[in-house]
């Protein structure tokens, strides 16, 4: 099938360390990803000075599924009211 | 306002360490967000066994966001649609 050679290698900086994310998106795409989480550890270092990496990326990753969760049950509940 | 008591605080376990979640969503969103993000986690390091936990916690982050925005972007092209 070829999967290996469609799978692109692309380098980003998250929190100041480099991380290489494998996938078939768009290095734009993966780009704009790696923002969005670095900006998101960025907020939570600025409120929560105190917290370590691994904490701050923990927390992130909380903030950003809550954000991920909710959106997934809104688009769900329109799904469910288009199919009365 | 009476902000502050309205905000909970949930503790939950991610990755083997406690969290303390504070917000005014309900506990059960809480916990449900927590348990995401934990199977993210260990998702990621049966695939990746050698990673930290920072790099864990980032990956999974990424992975997420990679989710979100998708799902975001699907979303605002469904309204565009429906503006039409």
């Amino acid at each position: 099938m070829g999967e290996e050679k469609s799978k692109r290698r692309t380098t980003v900086k998250i929190n100041g360390q480099s991380y290489v994310i494998s996938g078939q998106a768009d290095v734009s795409h993966i780009k704009e990803v790696a923002k969005f989480v670095d900006e998101k550890m960025k907020k939570m270092r600025n409120v929560n000075p105190y917290l370590d990496s691994t904490q701050l990326a923990v927390l992130a990753a909380v903030n950003i599924s809550d954000e991920y969760l909710r959106l997934k049950k809104q688009q769900e509940s329109i799904k469910k009211d288009g199919e009365k």
